[in-house]
């Protein structure tokens, strides 16, 4: 019964990256009906947006969807991007772990295994293959290639079925995908949705989008400003391993470690590689292909025992608050709006990170639930919707941490607001290959609940003051009434006119009001909400910022036990 | 500032699994120290057992862990399995996605991710190279190799440092491997509660741990019987889709439809074929190679309207009850101990699964929090324990809507409780490559949430029986102490001698209490447990179960049902 390893080891296979995601799909995030035609939304309008932007052109998507039968789709996703050159056009849509993101900035994609994905998916529910037209500039003229083609999921690669060009009018992609066994709807968790939470983190594009009854959406831009490119920047020592060393010295073409660590690496200055020949003892004239183990550890130690400047943040390009609230009105049509950007900060010692939070209050605000307006969480990473697995994410673990009682706020239950929270880094650390939620890192968690309570103090400003209106107005009527009833009844009485009272009147009140509420009577004309940015930050206080610690050279202390936590 | 496509594809670039992996260790459930230690141990201990059990060996293995700095260890881990032959071994430890468990077999392992993941772990933390020592027989004789060899993650491959010979005694693989930045720790999802728990769903396995402080631990058998070889079982007719059979044609080398189908498919007869072809009037003696889409859709229609006997259920082999007992009496000690194993269901239409659990009460049950003992969930899929993502699992989901106060468990919190719930299937639905929980797939909901009350209704039974016991023990204590008082002062009165009583008292007493407490006088000699394994099906309503009603020719309808849902 006894069997011998050499018949145990007779069926040893090597699979391929899309033979093993064709046999665990779910973990691409295709799982469910619903979600898997979300997913195939989210990579093809990912990919878009971050194409478009890199070659510097306002996103604009079209979508079509059809339906063909029951759970039966075709899609047709057009860009007006910057095209695929047609070498790369099956190494996009047909290898997994392939694309030109694996560099240190900030995109929405960066595992190269979305649009792929989706080709893999079309297949194998449909057995069609894909259909693309590629406009692209090369060599200075506009060429155009239609291609049709399968993926060899045994070999990870495309299979050309068809292809001839044409001429285009100007860049962009086009795909058309078939899909079976998945479902449109308007939930939540449903592809609508998820264009309409993309549209209020990218403000900047236009989506049109016609659904499977042939009704055509406009989702118009907020905001004619391209975001500004975010720049690839090295990584920062502070997060740089032993092991980050190694790899880099085995594929560096520089040949003394000092130009390695000058190249790969920010804020190493001349100064900075000074210090580590000090410390460590290292001639850093070596070459970089001799590295050993044990000097690219001391090279770590002596960097976490050093000070650097902060990571460099020009990689970090945020929405901004004016775009979020752009974003937002555009959408939510709220009666309160307001949003705020962090400064940048690093989680894991070197990585940097900003997180901006909008709340919308009020109009078409929260989602309804049983004919109620219930709050509302849009959570984004890199302006990117996450729709899927909140409950293991950083921000709703510090969302769950706000006391909204303090703020007013009794129940997230009944009221009709949406939080918005983006985190924007050029590493997102997304806890499962589905990209649907984002590791609750000490940092991270740190920053969203901070920017979150900031704008949850403006709303208890807002609706505060609203209170406050509202009553006074009604004292307001109440005294503008009764007082003309017994100046015309004194009038009555004494047997004379009524006077003018009426300018006198409304000074009056406004001035009897004002005290009445505590304010200065000579000022209160209107209501207004006081302009207080400068207590913002009174919950801030654990918020360590980098550059103006550094540049002010104080408190290295403290900047150095943060690092060497 | 408008860019050009071909620039913007000059950094693409095409990653080996393992640079994918090496970028992103969170996916494979290496986040956090302690956790990261934990499923080290986890992914070597899966694959030892798997081995021996494949080899019909019964599993021991020793594992040594030692303290060589901060955050720094290393790790031995010996196995008594049938060892890995030569040419294998870096494959084993040095590349992702290979392994020999992508059958349709039950199997703790799965993925072909889990060994070369611990390598590659070892590998970025330290820049050691691993250790491995195989002892396997080839060609009738007993061989025995030491490698030495670091991972080329560039290439997904091993990199041979060193190769020696030696002469083993016996069979199995010893590896040595170091690492820094984790943690050993005692806690819920440390190393140890993980081997504790191992433990738990394998009484036939021995364990000897020796801990960073150098106590030794000994986990016994409780057990000696080699757990009943699972077999590889052909995939069912229902669970397979059209594009399954396009790459089954793709790959196979049948000649005919006919004989891809019958030997790919289990349940799949002659007369099944005769349907089939008299259904979809495709010539089943066409070549597979020449197979069509249209054609494998309308084969799949036809197996969606016929009848089949359910998947053969000989490939699952669950842990049974009284093995589940023995461990978790083994391990806890409890003084109320219940398991169940249910009989074997299908998810999505064809995958066959059986759900066990266990239910023990006092003891060492349940985990010590804050001094007081509260409940614990013990979760497994294929006897592996589950120790991270709790909150997405099918396990949890279904226990979370079991009412426990209808079984007299007032609160999960306060009570010495351990629930031990496996899953067990050829194919488990795992949510991410880390393998930490499994899909809430509603059939597996749902038979967890059976089982869970089958265990429940007899624990509530324990208990109500426990309390009786208590009641009676003390009135039969009140009688048995005042009747010979009445006795003696009786004797006093009458003056005469005090007569010999105890024989009939003890009787008197158990036939008034037996009646007191509704039972037969005459049978009532001690309190027992009734064995009324006939009701514990009560709420198990649902429940299909294939093979019975087949066999029996019954209720072929509802079996049609089920399977078209």
């Amino acid at each position: 019964m006894s069997l011998q390893a050499s018949e145990l080891f007779e069926e040893f296979q090597q699979l391929s990256p899309s033979e093993f995601f064709r046999k665990n799909k779910q973990m691409l995030g295709f799982s469910g009906k619903i979600r898997s035609l979300t997913m195939v939304f989210h990579e093809l309008i990912t990919n878009s947006f971050d194409a478009a932007e890199e070659a510097g052109i306002l996103p604009e998507v079209k979508i079509d969807i059809q339906k063909l039968g029951k759970e039966h789709y075709l899609l047709r996703h057009t860009d007006n991007g910057p095209g695929i050159p047609e070498k790369f056009i099956m190494r996009v849509y047909c290898s997994m772990f392939a694309g030109s993101k694996f560099r240190n900035i900030q995109s929405r994609g960066q595992q190269g295994l979305g649009c792929s994905g989706c080709v893999l998916l079309s297949q194998m529910t449909t057995g069609k293959p894909a259909k693309v037209s590629s406009a692209y500039i090369e060599d200075g003229k506009l060429k155009g290639i239609r291609m049709t083609f399968k993926m060899d999921v045994k070999k990870n690669k495309g299979l050309l079925m068809e292809k001839e060009e044409f001429i285009p009018i100007s860049t962009g992609v086009s795909i058309e995908l078939q899909f079976k066994e998945v479902a449109y709807s308007k939930a939540e968790q449903g592809a609508f949705e998820y264009i309409r939470r993309t549209m209020v983190g990218n403000p900047h594009a236009k989506i049109i989008f016609r659904d499977p009854e042939g009704e055509k959406y406009v989702f118009k831009r907020a905001a004619d400003i391209v975001p500004v490119l975010p720049k690839e920047v090295l990584p920062h020592p502070k997060g740089v391993t032993a092991d980050d060393l190694i790899f880099m010295a085995k594929h560096t073409d520089k040949r003394r470690f000092r130009s390695l660590l000058s190249s790969s690496l920010s804020r190493m200055s001349e100064n900075k590689l000074k210090e580590i020949e000090e410390i460590t003892k290292i001639d850093l004239n070596k070459r970089p292909k001799s590295m050993e183990w044990i000097e690219a550890e001391e090279i770590v130690q002596a960097i976490g025992k050093m000070n650097f400047m902060a990571p460099p943040t020009s990689g970090l390009i945020p929405i901004g608050n004016e775009q979020i609230e752009k974003g937002m009105k555009e959408i939510l049509k709220p009666e309160f709006i307001q949003a705020t950007t962090r400064r940048p900060v690093s989680y894991r010692g070197g990585v940097a990170f900003i997180v901006e939070t909008g709340l919308a209050y009020g109009g078409d605000s929260g989602r309804i639930v049983n004919e109620q307006r219930k709050s509302e969480i849009m959570r984004f990473a890199n302006r990117v919707p996450l729709t899927f697995d909140q409950g293991s994410c950083a921000i709703t673990e510090a969302l769950k941490t706000v006391d909204w009682k303090r703020y007013g706020i009794k129940s997230l239950d009944n009221i009709p607001l949406t939080i918005f929270v983006n985190i924007i880094s050029t590493q997102v650390p997304y806890l499962s290959t589905g990209k649907q939620s984002v590791a609750p890192e000490p940092e991270i968690v740190h920053e969203v609940r901070q920017a979150s309570m900031i704008v949850a103090r403006k709303l208890q400003k807002y609706l505060r003051a609203k209170k406050a209106a509202e009553e006074k107005e009604m004292r307001s009527k109440i005294f503008e009434e009764y007082v003309p009833l017994i100046l015309r009844e004194a009038a009555i009485l004494a047997e004379t006119d009524v006077p003018e009272y009426k300018e006198v009147l409304s000074k009056v009140t406004h001035r009897a009001l004002a005290e009445l509420f505590g304010e200065d009577p000579d000022k209160a004309e209107e209501i207004g909400l006081a302009d207080d940015r400068a207590d913002e930050e009174d919950d801030a206080d654990e918020v360590v910022n980098f550059d103006e610690k550094i540049e002010k050279g104080e408190d290295s202390d403290s900047l150095d036990q943060y690092f060497n936590e």
